[in-house]
């Protein structure tokens, strides 16, 4: 019955499944999945005699071959993985549904994979000159930055430095960042990014509202704001009942007039401004003493380039200043991944949302970074964190920062003082020799300019790309911007002067700066800025950081709920291809062919794999995700006059992102209770729906759930919420687990979001980027988020789309090729596998493990005696004896490993998930390290002195080589370093021992140290 | 009065230099260059309010900024750059004439550099199927291995291993290759690459020529053999009088007599031959038999691919087996550079050329690798080495090493299979279907097709390419040749039954490999080459490799004589970009307009630097281009009927590659003395060349001499050369301290060879490519190499041109565009500034180290203070008190540095060359490093035992953590690993103790060791 109803839904026009019809669709709907130990001898290679290529991926990124798979089927008593896979998953959710993409069912191989990918981005038209400006600008990511980071596995494959002793590079690159930010925006607080400039309006707009402890509702808009940054404050706005009012605030009259009201909790100027012109300091001094004086906060949307030369924002009264680091390097990607930054005065250093790098010292008192203040964040304070924000973008961070380092301050001011130059040049021409009227009368690198005799936008804008290749951007009918940046060339300015109508003639130089816009203060004064300015030193940079932090180039990173898998090479590829890399977000659709197409596409293959309608790729993180399909569904209730529904249950074992999340929508959270083995207790599902009958709007699961596991009642605990007229909110987080298997889809809910980071093969960044897009059934298809500034490329008609969540259309649209190429390299008959033999990893390393440790909810019970794709080690019963799970996570450091998932989903454990991409070898390897620990685990509890390795975990260089108490220690160096022997070929050490966090929160330091402040630490 | 004699050679109209008339060709010949500070501050930097792009490469490149400049300056007590360099370079040497490049005076930036080749780039028919075979195959670089091997600056940038220690990861590649090459070809015994499968052919014909200790003098050459093969052979031939004779040695009649005589010492047969024939074991038996009997040797040329699956060249009697090993991966790269492997048995094993690497022990007796047999090599055995080979493509070979990994035996034996099944079907579909014939009954990968019906080959080819996008090679007028590869489809397969007139129906399955041919024996069964098959576990492998070696993204590599400059990101990108790297070298001359443009300006640009006229970019090293030179010397000689003139003077302290190239183009070495201070002794130059007169062909003159040093009297010994009839040959290895300031042709002299792997920006590979082109005179320009498959595209026309010294006609091809890059973003008014800023560090160096140190030949002469671009470091004082210069160099390991060149141009001593890359921190840095070690040798010295810091040097990791001598030992850990405080943030850690060089060499260990060997050596 379900299933007729979702092919009803499917048959609805726009939706992304359209593609179904395809070259490559399988006719063979019904058929189920096969995950027969035989099916995967096929995928894994070709039949001999075969006339395919060889080079099929699935081979490569699936660790364990088909023997190692029968040989740990064998340890675990079973003969065939889909024998195993039905133990595993119960019958009422495992649906082996043969998946339908929109690729060969054995998936491309891997040189098929880049031209066909070759072919979709030659259909961009990527060789303009994007002056559209509006937050995204030409820059040139420098080519060795390019080639030994962006490019670089040992960057991309990082994961969140939540183990600062193996993160030690990343962190120091991410408070190079905080300085620069810091530095530039004058405000001494800076984070290490946000997702992009639009949320992070919204964010400052929120850190304001609480600083009112939400009792005023009123914000204050500058018209100049980009009208992106509008919508998506709209958006955030909205459930919070905030009040937005838009003002000119050079109109001080009509601004004085809005401020007035008492319920004015912030205001928001942007600097420069959206039509180029330059708020004068006068103007944003007075605003922000009227704000100040109703204790609320100024805001300032302003540009790091900008900032060099301008008067610092901080010199105005501005209490929060954002927006993008893009043009710091950062390739404009058809709208992102970029990093937003944000900073704030020290009095708000409790307030500011995202992580923050900072300065603390290790157990020798050397010292050492790591993220700050992390009580803050949501995965503890749940629903009474300030935001939900988890993922960061860590690496196009490092990228600003690092274009930073290779400019330095002088460098980068001259980029913006060439760039001012090309502006002021064109402005005069304009102004002097044009028909055209120049609407701001100052500026930075933006021009807004009115058209005369008649012509339009649109003809001024055609005439622009056919003649000279050039993009602009139309302000309305008859007015046009256009934006200059750090790759303008004299022929880009001979051309806009002959668009223009004014004459060649140039002046002999570039105009000066203007003595009275410029900051008069050092920035980037800081050594790190000022010493590797040549490619030979700024290589040996990069690689000094890469070589401090563990990634996926040196071992396993078994992080339970964040899949580590592989990010192949061809999946990244493309994405530093100039015809996706060089795409801006606005450009005309029609320029745009090839995202389209893959975009269509991989929406159209995430529907079939979750099961669901329609696809938005919009929401730039998982949090992003959970927020937009919370959105999507209260949008969907008040179209049918149900806005009244407001109660979103929750488990208690979610995720924190999870409550965070729906009180950023407006919902109330009511908990749910779980049983002993992490599943749902239905029966209070049942009393608690009940009692909100009437005001339930959603339920947020997660499956299999955060413990890992396939709990039999899913579809049930569906049933009911369904029954009370309450929406299914999938979490898809754990979709690794599932992927042609089962589906949210399948299973009955409304929605999800994916984790494209984790499940779908994108790196993990160091930190970021993450795409969160959510998959929905064709009753919510109409509400899925639209855009202000362009038109939609795919999905619905606009009407009922809910304002955007992210500042462009699609997210971080160019790394979507990494996914789009996963899934289809795999294909539908390659795909479950990724799922099955996560599982298979998973439950073999706890067959091993679990005579040596506790494993929760699994050895402890009589129902199964499996996990899903994950499993628990409980180390609770070790507390006592002075063994915390912390210990066994920072030992395991020395053994070359990055802990598994510490204290989540239950305090004193560690999560353990190993991915398919781990081989045989690695894991074996692993459960090596956890069992020689055990041992010393019991040395410890034993009260051996040679236990206490594991609390002096992990061992510096420098511990191991300068430490005078060797002899009082009970072991020696070579146990604490060498404690197995493949250590002695192969180690990856920590560059500092453990870190002390309470330190470093009480003597918070978020920017780079001095000279002299660094020996003082030492000291 | 030279100047205008130069001129008049420059109009002739063949020469390469015809291009300065393009559009960036100044007009101001006669102005000086001008290497003043202020010039440096204006090509370090557009002037402020310039139009000018900002990403000017000068400043990346060159190490030190003005300020610093200026700062060094006033260190050595001078004011301005220019003045500095009149002092450095003797006034009648220095000549400063400015550069006339084809690019922009100021440069090409980088973006601009970038653009600009990808349309030259877009000139090559890159997207045609290349079936044209004959040693070179279409392969995929499995992208795991592209982004984290050749892409890779870890890797491209370290040097040839000959600091162990600091090396072990690339020897283990090596060693991986050596145990591939031994396990294909059967013969235990093999080296770490050659140049190319020409010159392989070439050093085995030696190799058989000095087994019988060259008393016999014909070399016996099946006919089947490729014919730029037998090219090369006939070039090598030629100076030691070998007489090459072809045979069929399937005609065993005649055969046996061409065998006869009793002056045959070797005979060549390939296998699979250039035809696709496989000779039958028995006929090859019989042959090696014959040979055998009368002690001569039998040489196989194979192809790796094809002896996975044949019966390996071992069973059939085969004393030598070389070949290309291109098909493992490396892109075609219109020619090179690929690796040449070459196998012996264990009895030859010290006969061998080129490089082997072997397994020894370090001091802790722990399994270490290093270069064996090093005696062996020209720079110990001058000219009676047996090879001048120098340079090898050790880059190349870890490519084909890691193919192999990655593909494992299994893989790579699918690969064959499916080749041979694709063949096979197409053979069977031409002899059956097709009106053409089938020439070769036996085949692996290539078909000979006789054309029916008065087809000729042209039209075939013409149909093939215009129809299906395919090459093939045209035998003669009636009869063509292709070869299939791993990359072949279906798709072609029809494609090519179609263009041979056959069906379309295709068997359902391919054929198998046949029982008979199958070898038997288990090929790379050691446990590397079974399980890194995952890309997981592929990229981790490579990433544990590359972190046990140094290389430039650690620290300056400070080698006298071989600089390690920057190898630019914008310099390396375009080596691996599709239309330069997928170019058969045999394509037709109008595909690859791209390669021709680019050569063809590169060698302008060469011509002009040099001072010379024509250019000939074949030669793949620096020992090639030796060779090469002297070759052509002759052959004009032998043109003006003077080739009895066979005498070549070369000074004592030449490199050893001048006298081993020498001999082997038949020339005598008659050396001439040098005074103390290194320079050549006039004197004994004039006796010398008085004394032989008549017989004189040339000398070879490095310039700066190899001791670093601008002597004053080079253009007299060129005077005294040429007045005696003879030629001048400049080596141009020092070339890097030139090049706007001097050069060859100004000074007079008639041909050089340059080293664009270290002048020209081509990176050291961790032991190769090199290119070694050759300059001349307009005289010499008719003689310059030419090759026997395709037309030469630039230079004289063919009639006197030598033989080919290279396989390909253009040698290393695919990475010609870093040296272009390279010369056109610094530039002609940046390029002397290379060479300004090299000596400008060099001095710097030394003014800090000579109160420490001794400094050869300058601080103890009266003459000058300065070096050239490179110094010497004389340590031979302390040798009587146990410390020696290899100490000291060990010990530099310990500080986190490469050692500068070790016993080269004089024993114990070091030379030190800083190049113009490195900045003024890591100058000081190494001096600072220099001079901690200058008190570790006092206390030695003074008998402290502290001292032994020095003899135990270097320490690794497990030394420090292991050993259990520590108290015994007079100095710390912390003394051994952190002598300086920099080390604790930042230090590269040798992986095994010192060497022990001894034991290697007499216990010859060339593969892979077991599991049982490792642990037998650990005992």
């Amino acid at each position: 019955m379900l299933r007729s109803r979702v092919g009803l839904a499917r048959s609805r026009l726009f939706v992304a499944r359209s593609l179904h019809s395809s070259r490559f669709a399988s006719q063979q709907a019904a058929r189920l999945a096969n995950v027969s130990s035989q099916q995967y001898e096929k995928i894994y290679q070709p039949a001999k005699g075969s006339y395919e290529p060889l080079d099929n991926f699935q081979r490569r990124h699936l660790g364990p071959n088909p023997q190692n798979v029968q040989n740990m089927l064998k340890t675990m008593g079973y003969d065939d993985l889909d024998n195993f896979v039905s133990k595993l998953i119960p019958p009422q959710v495992l649906e082996k549904r043969a998946l339908q993409l929109d690729a060969p069912a054995k998936g491309f191989t891997e040189q098929q994979m880049l031209q066909h990918l070759q072919q979709i981005a030659d259909k961009n038209l990527h060789k303009v000159r994007n002056l559209i400006g509006k937050g995204y600008y030409g820059t040139t990511l420098p080519p060795v930055i390019q080639r030994n980071l962006l490019e670089c596995p040992e960057w991309y494959t990082s994961y969140t430095p939540y183990q600062p002793e193996i993160s030690q590079g990343r962190l120091e690159s991410l408070l190079n960042f905080q300085t620069a930010v810091a530095d530039l925006t004058g405000l001494p607080v800076a984070n290490a990014s946000l997702l992009d400039e639009g949320t992070a309006a919204g964010e400052s707009m929120l850190l304001a509202f609480g600083a009112a402890r939400r009792k005023k509702s009123t914000f204050v808009v500058d018209s100049r704001v980009h009208p992106q940054t509008k919508a998506v404050l709209t958006t955030r706005a909205e459930p919070f009942g905030i009040e937005l009012v838009e003002v000119d605030v050079n109109d001080v009259d009509a601004c004085k007039k809005a401020l007035g009201g008492k319920s004015v909790f912030g205001g928001l100027v942007q600097y420069p401004a959206t039509d180029g012109s330059l708020l004068s300091g006068q103007v944003m001094k007075s605003f922000a003493d009227v704000l100040h004086a109703n204790s609320s906060l100024l805001i300032v949307a302003s540009d790091l380039m900008a900032l060099t030369l301008l008067k610092p924002p901080s010199e105005f009264g501005a209490d929060v200043v954002f927006g993008s680091s893009q043009r710091f390097g950062v390739p404009l990607g058809f709208g992102g991944p970029h990093a937003a930054f944000l900073s704030v005065p020290e009095k708000l250093n409790r307030k500011i949302p995202g992580r923050i790098v900072g300065v603390s010292k290790d157990r020798l008192g050397k010292p050492a970074l790591r993220l700050a203040l992390q009580t803050r964040e949501q995965h503890i304070k749940r629903d009474k964190a300030t935001s939900n924000i988890c993922t960061a973008q860590a690496l196009l961070a490092n990228i600003a920062a690092n274009y930073c380092v290779y400019h330095g301050s002088e460098g980068l001011k001259d980029i913006a003082r060439r760039i001012y130059g090309f502006t002021t040049v064109l402005a005069q021409k304009i102004s002097k020799e044009s028909p055209h009227t120049l609407v701001n009368d100052t500026w930075f690198d933006t021009l807004t300019v009115k058209l005369a005799n008649g012509t339009t936008s649109q003809e001024f804008l055609k005439e622009a790309l056919d003649k000279y290749s050039i993009n602009l951007f139309a302000v309305n009918e008859d007015t046009i911007s256009l934006s200059l940046d750090e790759i303008v060339t004299k022929e880009d300015l001979l051309n806009l002067c002959q668009l223009f109508g004014s004459s060649a003639d140039l002046p002999e130089s570039l105009p000066e700066f203007p003595t009275e816009l410029l900051r008069t203060d050092a920035i980037l004064s800081n050594e790190v800025f000022n010493q590797h300015h040549s490619e030979t030193a700024m290589l040996r940079y990069l690689h000094r950081l890469q070589s401090r932090d563990l990634s996926l180039a040196n071992s396993m990173i078994p992080l339970g709920s964040c899949t580590m898998k592989l990010n192949s090479t061809v999946e990244m590829m493309p994405v530093t291809w100039p015809q996706f890399a060089n795409m801006h977000p606005f450009q005309p659709v029609e320029q745009a062919e090839g995202y389209r197409e893959l975009i269509k596409s991989l929406e159209s293959d995430l529907a079939d794999i979750t099961g669901f309608d329609a696809v938005s790729l919009q929401p730039n993180s998982g949090a992003q995700g959970e927020y937009t399909g919370l959105r999507v569904i209260k949008a969907y209730l008040e179209s049918k006059g149900e806005s009244h529904r407001k109660i979103c249950l929750i488990p208690v074992s979610a995720h924190g992102t999870n409550p965070a999340s729906a009180v950023m929508c407006g919902l109330k959270v009511v908990p749910v209770n779980c049983l002993p083995d992490g599943s749902l207790d239905l029966k209070d599902l049942q009393a608690k729906a009940e009692k909100h009958a009437d005001d339930l709007a959603a339920i947020m699961i997660t499956y299999p759930s955060t413990y890992g596991l396939f709990g039999p009642g899913i579809r049930t605990a569906i049933d009911i919420v369904h029954s009370h007229g309450g929406q299914v909110y999938l979490d898809g987080a754990n979709m690794n687990a599932q992927v042609g298997l089962t589906s949210p889809g399948d299973l009955g809910a409304d929605v999800c979001h994916l984790n494209l980071h984790k499940t779908f093969a994108i790196p993990h960044g160091g930190g970021g980027p993450g795409v969160g897009p959510i998959c929905v059934k064709a009753h919510l298809g109409p509400y899925l988020p639209g855009h202000d500034v362009v038109e939609m490329m795919t999905g619905a008609p606009k009407e009922n789309r809910i304002s955007s969540v992210s500042s462009a259309p699609y997210g971080s649209a160019s790394i979507l090729p990494i996914s789009y190429a996963y899934i289809k390299m795999m294909g539908s008959k390659g795909l479950p596998f990724s799922s099955v033999v996560a599982m298979i990893n998973a439950n073999y390393m706890m067959t091993r493990l679990k005579s040596h440790y506790d494993i929760m909810f699994v050895n402890e019970m009589s129902s199964t005696k499996h996990c899903g794709h994950e499993f628990i080690i409980d180390l609770r019963k070790y507390k006592a004896q002075g063994v915390e799970a912390i210990d066994v996570a920072k030992r395991l450091q020395d053994y070359g490993f990055h802990a598994p998932t510490l204290a989540f989903p239950v305090p004193g454990t560690l999560m353990v998930e190993p991915t398919e991409s781990e081989n045989l070898e690695e894991l074996d390897r692993f459960v090596d390290a956890m069992i020689a620990i055990k041992g010393e685990i019991d040395l410890q509890v034993a009260g051996d002195p040679k236990g206490s390795v594991l609390k002096n975990a992990p061992h510096s260089l420098e511990d191991i080589i300068s430490s005078s108490d060797w002899d009082a220690r009970g072991y020696t160096r070579e146990q604490a370093a060498y404690p197995l022997p493949y250590l002695r070929d192969n180690k990856f050490w920590p560059p500092v021992a453990r870190l002390d966090d309470t330190y470093g929160d009480l003597n918070l330091m978020c920017t780079c140290p001095s000279v002299e402040e660094t020996v003082a630490k030492q000291d």
